[in-house]
């Protein structure tokens, strides 16, 4: 059996009380934290926690050698950990795949994601949000500040009068030249918001720092201002709001600070 | 003190650690499943997994007299309860701005909702969902079997490639014939493919039965084909996928029985 099981978005206590149980009955546990990673807890934390010992899996020892985590699997209960939710960008498919079609059986007991928290923490409504980006850094793609691929998303959902959810680039175990265990990289909302502000200036965004963690920080304004503010650890994530409901406009200004002129526009 | 909890999709145990933590740390604890509910836990369940008092409102006590929680949110800790994320909606920002006005603090604790769950269990990637749609029940829109602005979300989504989630109807405390305490009806995924599947015979979609569940069942195949079979208990949930990146193509073959013929086309 391989269950994947979601950590949530911030510490030991983000994971269900469902995802901690079988996490702590299961034979072996794995995780990996290169997709993304608990700012509030690190591994010694989540094995004193849940009382288990957590084996932690690089891409390699994931996606090109999954044979210990499937052979696992196969002899008696196995987790896989990642933070959020294990299946939610379809890094981990191909390992669920892979032990289904070796006769294994798997299961998936969910996290709360940065998706939702986004919608939520903002006051901006889950039905009218778009397709997501993730912004990556300069060096990652070798091209201008904000590839083309970014702007097209934001302006097609605006037309559309859609919002969208802007991840920021994770960097861990890969640096500007090249594989490097040691580096570890946030894009921070600052960041963002002055790449961003090239192209506009004065158009509207939110930020959600550390969304999940009790010190969850969402601030509204234009982009230009967010990228001169500060907005401490990491994770971050922009939203660029498309056109804005009476109620979410309030929300904006009431929960996250915009200016009130937004509320006559 | 007013903190929202998300109860996550199923039952007492799809809470997280944190939100079971501060449930059990309030001195009053109000609920509504007007919006969704918990399939598998009623409020007895609850108030026995967690060892409190759970005082359910109706939207009416919530929206038109909400009152009674902010006293209790001003007098000492309020817990507000509801299934999936508090807030992911928009429903309660409401009563969180009411509660901010009047100078109670606020907090949110995220639980898992539908949508990450849609994303996960079928395999597709939350990068390249659209905006989402609910399809009513045809009584309570008053119009044709399916609403234009749902065929116009579904197509202009398909547009750019992107798969859209079709919520579907819940009727809580109101019938066809208006207000109704024990009305309670949930639309089936196998009802919405029938009316779907008007226009979209050979359309394929993606049903998703009772996430967050042990049981969760999860099949793809064309609408005119879904519409013949039966998927159990609610919640369910549809679905619409735009363009299948081939691992995408792969998931729903492999994990939801989708006709092999998807891989080629």
């Amino acid at each position: 059996m391989l269950t994947f099981i979601g950590l949530g978005l911030y510490d030991e206590r983000s994971i269900t009380v469902e995802g901690r149980e079988a996490l702590r009955s299961a034979d072996r546990v794995f995780a990996e934290f290169y997709t993304s990673r608990l700012v509030g807890a690190d591994v010694a934390d989540l094995e004193a926690a849940h009382g288990v010992d957590v084996e932690v899996r690089d891409r390699e020892g994931v996606e090109r050698d999954p044979e210990p985590i499937l052979a696992a699997a196969e002899a008696g209960d196995a987790a896989f950990l990642t933070a959020g939710d294990t299946m939610i960008s379809t890094t981990h498919a191909d390992l669920r795949l892979r032990a289904e079609s070796r006769g294994i059986d798997t299961r998936v007991i969910h996290g709360v994601t940065a998706q939702s928290a986004a919608s939520s923490l903002t006051g901006l409504q889950n039905y009218r949000f778009g397709k997501a980006v993730t912004l990556p850094f300069p060096y990652a793609h070798g091209g201008e500040d904000v590839p083309g691929s970014v702007i097209e998303t934001i302006e097609a959902n605006r037309e559309r009068g859609l919002h969208t959810v802007v991840y920021l680039d994770i960097k861990v175990g890969t640096g500007p030249s090249g594989p490097d265990p040691d580096h570890e990289e946030y894009m921070t909302a600052d960041h963002a918001a002055g790449l961003l502000a090239d192209g506009w200036r004065d158009e509207l965004a939110v930020v959600v720092a550390r969304a999940g963690s009790p010190d969850a920080v969402v601030a509204a304004d234009r982009l230009s201002v967010l990228a001169e503010r500060e907005f401490g650890d990491p994770l971050h994530l922009l939203v660029i709001p498309g056109d804005l409901h009476h109620v979410e406009a309030e929300a904006l200004v009431g929960l996250a600070g915009a200016p009130e002129s937004i509320l006559e526009e």
